[in-house]
């Protein structure tokens, strides 16, 4: 099978959106040595494929980048990206936005915004922020709406009670904390929405990486809480927009 | 304030219900010695109180469905009961049903069904099949509609794709698995719907009392997985629910 | 050096009190075989021996509190003392007090209270009570006032709130809790008084027989948390009355 | 609510203290945008709220500062800032004092100091003395006068001895040790008051980055014994200050 | 080779002593199905191999004894056999003798006694007594004087102090403890003897089976401790005898 | 596609092999419900799928069996059935045999034996020898000569030694260890040939089920050898013949 | 015994084929001070000693290549060799091949290659390439025939289900993976071959270094799987290709 | 008490060396602020007490061997002292040694060899040399002679047993490994003499910094082992040095 025929073929109308859908649910990727690139992701599971940075040479990221490009998508994002590694990427792609606090790239434009709907980010700390940015971009780049609610820890409580009404307003939370980690079961004890629940490795001693928080949210005696990998803001975005846009 | 007062106004049209719902949200909980017991979670967020079993002796279980149905909850429900204690139970309750190998007990009603769309709940073995019941049977008891897709796991893959449009067509898809756990990830690179997976205590050696999936499913590289505690079908069928019901 | 005599000589006044108290600080232990008993402990850390029960046979924790009465000792108390094991206990020691959800026995009577303050003892659910207890009974024998405050987790933080003046009243607090165990921290942002923090083995999966909670109270970001070993309810009342009688 | 309103009225009598003080505990906090600063920590309990350096840039820690001395905040500490640090934060705010081996600044004064009585604090080892000196600074800034006492490991138990009377004169004693941290227990058979055990992550092989000491000292068999994080002197000089203030 | 004709010879003079143990040095095993008895252990290493009963059927325990008693051995020793397996035992192979609380069996004799110098055996508690008995009585078995002295756990060091010069006098102190494990660090600083630790799995909550006392000793500052598996009071007896007897 | 259709027109040349074998490729599995047996596992793998009982009620486990032979299945085999589940199981099923210490039942007849070589299964000791036999089992039902070689762990390492010719003639090597496992790598550095290294969950103390000989083993310094989960000889045996059958 | 006359008789026809092998089966090593060269392995086990670099310095390192050298041995390799320490030792020993994404050294040339069959080395990602040359390499020197498959993680299934014909015609597969680790399990399920599962330290959070893959592979439901060390490249390709020479 | 008149009263017979040697037993330690010296160490446990330099600064390091020197001790010893640290030390203490591979410095001289029995001291690798050489260099400055026999480890047999005589006529063996650390067992099985086992953290993967070795050595089934610290070579010299000198 030719993806550029098939992709001409729906453009000029010589094939229908539904049968180029159908063919491309079985086009596997495009296999350009040092990765496949799964194109019909985007078809399967709704967002592109997303470029995870780390553990690849700045050479695999540019090529993946210009392959994708040559593919004409539209949004390509890349996760994990430390701040050092952005100039050359960018200067072999040129085009980029940095997050930097969030340290992602993009390559191309956010998709459109669902205006009548949010979901909340919140934290316990403010060494928890990157992790949460990286979770609030993700979901911004992938078109949702997004309110900040940082250092709201529950060992000064008032602060997150504050915060009760923008929290219930959202139609996800992600709850972003290290150290021990309470943040998601309290915030699912307020709101009636999924919480989405990071564990970050902040911390010292016997917070073990992120063992702490990540054991603690596992165990939360709150219902509606799930939780992703420690520090992976990109999944918890990714999922409360998946949540947002249904 | 005095609850049944407040109901009673609300039946005969004496106070709104936007008002009394704003009044229940300030509305703590009743304290029955043993126990504190939430009436306004309803309110709050989304369903009704639910009784975990597990460290209660049968008189506090007992009391608490006995002051519920006092208050006129219609749907209450236990979690983790032994099928030897729910004799006693149900002696003391009348008209109690019970869901074997979900270990539920349901006093009243289950929620109206929302019968538009359903979730799909999919277990890698058939020893995983009770955890995935617990949630299968929380998720129809709070008004969903279940498909269930049992012994899928990923050594045989094609049992798994031959189910690719029945867990397509879910708003979201529960995976339930033990040993190895790896059926989450496979599940959520062919949906496009959260999947919540539920790592199992089945297993031995260095399974680790499902430590091993769990472990398999926080680091799954795909996205659109988050996850609850081990063996915790209720937590999962619940968040279904909830995704569910938006 | 004999105790009998000295004990003799405070009595009928040949020794000072001064004297005797010096003289017993260097006075070791009796040597009964299976056990060195310390009696000069009541003078070194203020309350006298406590007989942890596991581990012991019910023969040994009979001689060792015949021998204790036989220096007339007051109060004596034994710990995790299952029930079915006390009534061979109190056939062959007579007039002994058994606390049963505690599982703590008492021959001899309670320390005189110290009335004009009290130390509050929390639990996050239902099935920490015996640990509390534990605590509470602790405190209650060596004299403090103690206010009980059970089921009051964090996913319903309402329930705590309201306890939020009793709570800022006691000398210091016990807070005890299985699952996530952040009840420490949210009761440490709202005291000023030191918070003992307990974690239980109440829970499943990845709470890992108590490991959850014990890392979050380690973790707690809420200064004046400290911690004891899971479920150890005696350590943490034995502190807490400490504390209370400073 | 006006903050500085109400801090004028308090001072030209137009509030009374016990009005501005019910006021206060409701007051939230101020928010920076990067931080929410807990104004009403120091009336709720006790102590000013901390800066954890750790994790927060240069920038966030300076305005932080900038914020509290502008409300007039007579005494603001800063934790776990190490030395290469210090010039540039010092360069910005003016005026502070940096205890280098305890890795903590001082903006303003320390609080008066309660002279009747005074806590100890103990090192098993040489290494062990920059996370005593976190506790031991910690305290002397929040009031207290403290006795240290470094290098009395168990391995040498007559030099704990010899310290015997010193630390039975303390309302409460610090314990720091690394490697198998027995020094906790031993203090607390030898001592009646409250013993605040801090593991420290000094040791290599199997201490495991203070797991060994952690473990023992949670499993210590002489009460009295509590423990607080890993490394975490600030945490136990917090607590023996506020044990000495009652 | 014919290993009774060898014997034989030796009897009768015809093969040296020495040709004997250098041919029976080669020798390697009497094959009996489910085991392989090593005869010639008692020449390479000095004892008679010894039979660890746990996880062997009281049919392969008695073919062993039989067997071994066949070859004239004169001291059987077997380890780890539960009091309720005795009887069985005894009955098929006659003559027995059971140390209880050691949970060991001899047929035959002990070792001829070395009656110049003596092993020291010490727990921190009472509950650690099993394990010591079974490094006491295999020290007996295999010539050895042992000293005992029970209950001298570190939380009361005046108790362990005043045992001091028995310690000293020992050609190696085996230190039993559970909970914290900090007897042997206190040992070995008072003695200039090898201070084998053995820890328990004695203890609850975080001792984690035995898990803190094993970190505990293996942390120790002190010189001259080494340690064996957890509640392997029989490798420890083993090894002071074998250094008792150099 | 009707199964028994398609083996009638291979048996009576209706339909040639190639063309079977592609058809049955797709084919899938049989849904029974609790279970989805996999029939085109021997095609695909090479032997017929293995019930795994543990966790299967009888119930499940005899309609397995029922359906399968009505598939004309000829090889039947079930593992970890306890002994005292058999003889329901047998009842229902009838003709079964029953491998007692390997707890494995076969319905039918073994796999046609090759004769012309063997693998060899090892042992460290006695207590071993049920998961070496679950190997052993296994290896002879699917159609392989085992030569057994049981308690020939390294302590003893003459034992290992004398057997060395046997263990160089085999195709593969299965080395069944717990307590320190080092059996695999020394066998390993004698024969050329794979060992597959199988932990068990023989020990106590600091074997942690298994977790010593697992790590041992995925540690070895010897080439050749690869690990199977702690206690599965199934999986070893299994492996075994497959290599045998190359 | 002399090695180099042993070779000249061999060389000559003094000695020989079948004697010479028997002799230096008995030879056990040249002893060149910081090692002992085990020259006879490749007799015993079939391919030469492999020097292993981590923890040898670049001395060590020379010394062996020069000693093996001497010995006229044609395949001398090493691996773990970082780029950086590659000049240096290529400088002193001259004629090196280095194959960089492997960290492999060569000396001399590659064992012949056996043409008529192959094995498959997958990986889930990217980042696993570089543990996946490592097996690949090492197979390749070593005589076999290698097909890669990289990139083909079971998050997009698709991708490795198109590889099935490839991966079903080796006769051994080697699946390299981090993260979740799914990858042995689905290729043991579609192939009838020895799967050689290979964890890797590739990823972050909770795959703890690499613990959740081999955990994962350790659990694998598909029976063929066996698995050796994180990140042992090197392990799984002498495997593999052991088993493609029988 | 004044050591210095003492010690001079020895010299001069003004006191017998019994009643110095009581007096010392009693003179606890010099305070030198930073560290508590403890000078009848020597008397106590029969070396003088050694400087642990790990976490301890140069200009400590300097002031306790200036000190100690003033004391007139003949032998100083300082361990894991880094090689780039040494010539600051020694450019301030003047004649010192330094032994690179252990990392050890000595000051003064070695005490007198006993020369009529040995210790010998076994790695299992060529990396486990450093640990193997603190071990080593420590029983010879405490007197003792040392054989080392390194690069023995049990993947290739016959190099440990072509030295089983040397290890055979030792009073004591040090078996340092890592990786699977299965080199104390074995080598426990060819000697009667206490085995000191040594793991190292060489390695990678799945050997978790040592731990393997460590279980592996903890659960050896060969009797006589006993374990040390991680790395802890100057522990086991120092116990192998006290059993020589029995």
């Amino acid at each position: 099978m030719d993806l550029k025929k098939l992709l001409a073929d729906v453009k000029n109308g010589a094939m229908s959106m539904e049968e180029a859908e159908r063919q491309l649910a079985k086009l596997p990727y495009e296999d350009i040595g040092c990765a496949k690139i799964d194109y019909h992701r985007a078809l399967r599971v709704g967002f592109p494929e997303v470029i995870y940075c780390e553990g690849k040479t700045d050479e695999e990221i540019i090529r993946i980048v210009q392959h994708m490009r040559a593919r004409e998508i539209g949004t390509i994002m890349g996760t994990r990206l430390a701040p050092e590694r952005f100039p050359a990427i960018a200067a072999a792609c040129g085009e980029l936005t940095y997050y930097e606090k969030a340290r992602i790239f993009l390559a191309g434009h956010p998709m459109p915004v669902k205006a009548d709907s949010y979901i909340a980010v919140a934290t316990g700390g403010t060494a928890d922020i990157p992790v949460a940015e990286e979770a609030a971009v993700t979901a911004e780049i992938f078109g949702s709406r997004v309110e900040r609610c940082y250092d709201v820890g529950v060992a000064g409580i008032h602060r997150l009670l504050s915060k009760e009404d923008l929290l219930r307003g959202a139609r996800a939370v992600v709850a972003v904390a290290g150290m021990e980690g309470a943040l998601a079961s309290v915030v699912a004890g307020l709101v009636a929405k999924p919480v989405i629940a990071v564990p970050t490795s902040v911390g010292y001693g016997a917070s073990f990486g992120g063992i702490a928080p990540l054991l603690t949210m596992l165990n939360s005696c709150a219902a509606g809480v799930s939780v992703v990998n420690i520090d992976n803001g990109f999944g918890a975005g990714y999922l409360a927009c998946m949540i947002n846009h249904m």
